[in-house]
């Protein structure tokens, strides 16, 4: 896996009871999966020798993020390493232009867009109804590279930036949710339950998983959906589909990811296979497992950003006391005020109420952040 | 972690999400759990000097198995180290005779016992009842060290082995039953549910979790039993406490390990904190984590013993492939015939029948075995 993050750890973790053999490059011994996996390569995943050099050393090579230049996946792909997902799927989520081009192609329902080079291209697509979205091509992530114009002032400073840009409707969506398919490349595919995701600030804070009070045919359509993008795109490993739900009930895709995503952490415990498992059945073309939780059971995740106090470990005790149903995962990262550092899940069973467990959760992650239950 | 076995593997990969520097002290680079562990020491379990020089890198040093010399430990203690279970605790699983008595002074049922120095010790101890079963005194697992004598013959053959022996009656049980039980250095006691444990010539090859049809007076008797032995020997970490049920209803206590167990696999994917990491919060002194499962869940487990065609890669597709829901776990082992080389796991949900999880648990185990569903 290329990427030492959080996402390379708990994949690291996953690769422990596969019994696959799992190497990390990472760009520093300290980062988050360098400090728990056995064979850590440093190298930078800009640099096509250190790429070629570690892709040397396994049967196949995958990513925790969408950073690596197209020309490189390309270069490796003619060298003949097997890229999973290769560089033709992986160009969606390093484009988002091409992206909403190739979806709105397909059939599949987005927000409406255009290209942003000038004001007179935001402004045409506005049409006098503001706001309106302005978004990085390419890049952006937890909100990074997103801005919501309220003016063609707001839209100036933005440009200013000098930044290939694309414009999209402001979407007044009811809430969020998130599809998370996998495919081999023998183009077998499993669907998890689709979940509701809570943003704040463009970073996801919590995953209710299944999506509370999700008709059974909205579900149905958003796994489907998401089945065939990833059947079309050709994608090999994980799918996460970001969606969202309109006032009327109707789906629009938001974003696209290609590796194990934040909305699927809840799968660890509250699934019969771990996304992390599941990327790896697929990129190595195992069968996929069951993406099914045991019955009657929900889980919910809450995201554990940084605070101001680094030392997360004397609060740790106290949420451990206070409740032992809570499974806490750390990074292993520095604190810093906003980063994710872990987060928290709880499996909830039959006579458990949703509400109650996302309180949980919430106290749980607000006093491992602040020394206070009650904190955001 | 001393030892660099299975029980060390699957502790590393627990200790990925509690956010805890984990090392192993493994005799070689290629064992089970240095395969998988980014801090590997390679050193010997029975020498002073490696056990000493790898403590003087951790703050509290625990054990995968049984083995490491009581006069290293009582070393190791007298320098300071903190050694958990210490080993005032862990003689009684390096001598079964000091076990018994001591068991027996605390009033915990155990099956009738004496030393056996010699022939004369045994027949007086059989008093014309036979079998009898001779065991030794220390060393002994997954069947190894017990042997069933139907005459004096047969005791003449093991005590001509020069070991240190003891005697104990022979229980004809109803089944086998393990208390699985956690104790923190500030005392807080957690225990699992009971679970049945089906043993096939002394070594566990299937585990049900929780153990069917138990009367909830027997396992609160066994939970309470295993958390007393646990207070009293002054154990810290996990203790498991293997049991008979007679054919009356009653418990007998077989053996005593402590450490993560063989019977205590399930609680991985069943129970809502695994086994392994409630090893570490143990020793580690943190909170304990809850011991339940999900409601209305239940848990199988089988061994995946070692067949005769050493690439079980081949045979896990098909697995993978034929059931979904299985849960392998591979231990990184090289396949010899017999050995432990990992586990299947398989949850249950209240529609689910015991019986059939346990046949396709079965299933899964034999086709990786040997290729077909329907071996052993």
């Amino acid at each position: 896996m290329v990427g030492g993050g959080q996402l390379a750890r708990m994949t690291a973790a996953a690769a422990v009871g596969l019994g696959a053999t799992f190497r990390v490059l990472s760009e520093s011994e300290k980062e988050s999966a360098a400090l728990v996996t056995h064979d850590v390569t440093v190298g930078s995943h800009l640099s096509l020798p250190d790429i070629s050099a570690f892709a040397a050393e396994c049967d196949v090579i995958t990513f925790d993020h969408e950073h690596v230049p197209g020309a490189i996946l390309a270069n490796l792909e003619s060298d003949g390493v097997l890229v999973r997902p290769g560089s033709g799927a992986l160009r969606y989520t390093q484009d988002k232009l091409a992206m909403r081009e190739r979806l709105s192609a397909l059939g599949v329902p987005c927000p409406r867009f255009a290209p942003a080079a000038s004001l007179a291209d935001v402004a045409a697509f506005a049409g006098g109804t503001w706001p309106v979205v302005l978004k990085a091509v390419s890049g952006g992530y937890d909100g990074k590279g997103v801005w919501v114009c309220e003016s063609t002032g707001e839209v100036e400073d933005v440009l200013s930036l000098g930044i290939p840009l694309m414009a999209e409707e402001f979407v007044p969506f009811k809430r969020e949710l998130a599809a998370l398919v996998a495919r081999s490349p023998s183009g077998q595919g499993a669907a998890y339950p689709v979940v509701e995701t809570v943003q704040v600030d463009g970073i996801c804070r919590e995953v209710i998983a299944p999506a509370p009070g999700l008709s059974a045919d909205t579900a149905v359509e958003a796994e489907a959906m998401a089945l065939k993008i990833a059947a079309e795109l050709g994608v090999t490993g994980l799918l996460a589909v970001e969606l969202f739900e309109t006032s009327h009930g109707g789906l629009l895709v938001n974003e696209l990811a290609m590796r194990p995503h934040n909305s699927g952490h809840w799968t660890i415990e509250g699934a019969r296979t771990s996304q992390f498992e599941q990327h790896l059945r697929a990129v190595l073309d195992l069968p996929l497992g069951s993406c099914t939780p045991p019955e009657g059971t929900f889980t919910v995740m809450a995201n554990l950003l940084g605070g101001t106090d680094p030392d997360v470990f004397d609060r740790y005790i106290h949420v451990m006391a206070a409740d032992p149903a809570v499974k806490v995962h750390f990074y292993g990262k520095e604190v810093r005020v906003g980063r994710k550092i872990g987060h928290v899940t709880i499996v909830g069973g039959p006579e458990d109420d949703v509400a109650e467990v996302r309180d949980r959760a919430r106290r749980a992650a607000s006093y491992l952040r602040w020394g206070t239950e009650d904190g955001d």
